[in-house]
């Protein structure tokens, strides 16, 4: 630890979009800084992108250009490949290079939740193998360190639940609804607008992103292979500025939340992506605009919270690095915690039978009998409404109904709105269903 | 990192308090799990406490007892000293067991604030040239990992400020104070019969404690050595209800924070400790009880905040037990990120010189011309009066006003005040002065 030489740190970077230009600008304005920190230089020794060429406000002289970024994977001028191309399929760019770059015993660094979440466990035995480490903070919550809060702050912990609002995007457009009740499409544009959403922007708004992100940390915790194919996943397209309104008058406001939680007895993980009611004034509820937020509970520590920016050009670089200044410390673990060998099959709950409180809203024909027809159904199904508000009926001589039920499984509500669809007087409009998340108790 | 023989790593423990029977209780009770992260057997070596024998609810059968503390530092058969007796005195136990440990090149893991912002840059230059690790998670924030999110996870920033909730004590007080709007004296004896506050309080409620940790983030975050003694520190003891009360009408909430920052320009850091009025509904105002909050600022990641138990057995077990998991896996860096002998003196600037808004509560006799007389003594040291509320008078006769000003140096402000002991109309009880603080804009 007193101060030696120590060969610099080879660094290569396939992809060089907005991330790739950050950690490009972080590595070369604070190389002093850098190196005081790791007691090593890092030399930025070759980049690949698919456009060479184009001015991208960041100083390339000096460095090699690969046209095909799997040429970084065999340079013989490189420890550390640093992966920002994105795409998890096994035939293309993203996997093909960390693959071989693994193989050939490189070092490498990734952003690519996509690719940690569908072959994590294949690709950290390979590091392994190859007495490589692989490391991908930056997959999840951006520049915000919860890998490395999970990997080595709570490394003394049993992990019981993580709960997250893991993607900006959708942070966003909820937050924007619930403050205008501007409806959904709207915000959405305005989003891609400001650059929070993409143009095709299904991964974020059903809710893939966050699955990826979700499975990762369900992974870390729970000593599993990610099992993002298990994953529970549902998105934000179905809410109204008006079901803001309604958690409001209830107490609760909707976020996007990620829940990875195991049962203490059986074992058995929860994995499930989905909107939620949240109580107000909890911490995880006031999350605004694209913060990303992590609950973590514990055994030993209990309860804890991290939140910050989820995404973004510099945030995003600035975990890449601290990846980078993890290998030129020799600060490396499997990438899972555990050695790849070790991780286990996880056996995910099937959201069916899961028990928790529902949010209702249902549009019904506004005659006699109908709101007695609705509290039979849930009768039937064993399920105990909590409260329940019947608004003025509208122009179209609808009602709506919004209400919130006592914890049934998943299965009986869903039988339930089966039911509904049967009874002519209660599908006057599609009902929107919205799980109450309430956490563990402190 | 492949699976590998590794020799055990072996402990001593000082001090089998609460957090020292809490470490022997996580280390026994995960062997496997601690095992299966760092690759590697922990074994316990020996203990040392005050008193032998004595039954602490944790099996020490076949570990080592040793009456004087110091022996641990030279035992042939221990590999990392953890030292959790307390105090900072450089004749106390704690100063010199740590001192000899790491002449010996023994590693150490401490929880002791005290020592390390009295005497840390010391410690960090003997562990360097012992080539030993000097780790004290635990000493900032209990359990939450504040520290090594600033020398891994946010690594590659340049760190801008720091803004804490650091002492779970005077955050509980507050809390309930604000909440009941019962007087402190009552709700001290509370905390200290709920074992939230010690029989001999002071350390906590007069800042002492939070400044200690301050001056470590401080150090951490603008490589400089500790420097306790430049730290401002006030404590909360002369806040009533009353003012909490006040403070919610004008939309704030009162914490005792710690905040240093670094001027861009100059270098100059800010180092200090107090009461301070935050607005409500940010994540810092609403943090309650014995929680602590850590917003950290920098240049590349943007503002992030990391919260949890500030204290308590398995919380600050589980850092230190995370720091013998460091020092297993030989992830060990200089304790203050850089080698001690880069770390500079920090230029503190002192508390006169920073201009921020305040919140003022006088008491002044009801008598025609005082509201004039006070506004004119405001106006003769450039101080704007950013709202004043006067209240009917009481049964004395006297009158509380309660004030905002805008941003004025504080050696304005002390000087009005000065002003005021003179002018007898105006002195009718003590004022209360507490800084506002608005934080970094985001």
């Amino acid at each position: 630890m007193a101060a030696s030489y120590r060969a610099p740190l080879r660094l290569a970077i396939a992809g060089l979009g907005t991330v790739g230009t950050g950690v490009v600008a972080l590595l070369q304005d604070r190389a002093r800084l850098l190196q005081a920190r790791c007691d090593r230089a890092l030399i930025l020794q070759a980049v690949s992108a698919r456009t060479l060429g184009r001015d991208r406000g960041v100083n390339l002289e000096g460095v090699a250009w690969e046209p095909d970024a799997q040429a970084l994977a065999t340079r013989e001028d490189v420890d550390v490949v640093v992966e920002l191309i994105g795409g998890h399929e096994p035939t293309g760019p993203a996997y093909r290079l960390v693959e071989r770059a693994l193989q050939e015993g490189k070092h490498v660094v990734t952003a690519n939740k996509a690719l940690m979440a569908h072959h994590g466990a294949h690709l950290a035995a390979l590091a392994e193998d190859a007495g490589a480490s692989l490391l991908f903070e930056a997959a999840v919550a951006g520049g915000t360190p919860v890998i490395k809060t999970m990997t080595d702050g709570l490394v003394a912990n049993h992990y019981h639940a993580i709960t997250g609002i893991l993607n900006g995007t959708c942070n966003y457009i909820l937050s924007v609804m619930e403050r205008t009740g501007r409806p959904f499409d709207d915000v959405l544009r305005e989003a891609q607008q400001r650059g929070y959403a993409e143009a095709n922007p299904g991964t974020d708004i059903d809710g893939i992103d966050a699955a990826h992100k979700l499975s990762l940390l369900s992974a870390l915790a729970f000593g599993t292979t990610p099992d993002i194919g298990a994953c529970y996943c549902e998105g934000i397209r179905h809410i109204r500025a008006s079901d803001m309104a309604a958690a409001g008058e209830l107490g609760y406001r909707i976020r996007l939340i990620g829940v990875t939680r195991q049962d203490a007895g059986s074992g058995d993980i929860e994995l499930r992506v989905h909107p939620a009611l949240l109580a107000r004034h909890t911490p995880m509820a006031e999350v605004e605009d694209v913060t990303n937020a992590i609950r973590i509970d514990t055994d030993a520590l209990g309860p804890m919270l991290i939140q910050g920016p989820g995404a973004g050009r510099l945030p995003t670089a600035s975990a890449v690095v601290a990846n980078v200044l993890d290998i030129a410390r020799a600060n490396c673990l499997p990438a899972f915690i555990k050695p790849a060998s070790q991780l286990t099959t996880p056996r995910i709950r099937p959201i069916a039978t899961i028990s928790q409180r529902y949010y209702l809203r249902v549009h019904v024909e506004d005659h006699p009998g109908v709101l007695a027809a609705l509290a039979q159904m849930f009768a039937c199904h064993g399920i105990s409404v909590a409260r329940l508000v019947q608004h003025e009926r509208d122009a179209a001589g609808q009602v709506r109904i919004v209400l919130t039920t006592h914890a049934c499984r998943e299965e009986a509500m869903r039988a339930a709105l089966a039911d509904m669809e049967q009874l002519s007087s209660l599908r006057a409009g599609p009902p929107c269903l919205i799980r109450i998340e309430e956490g563990p108790r402190d």
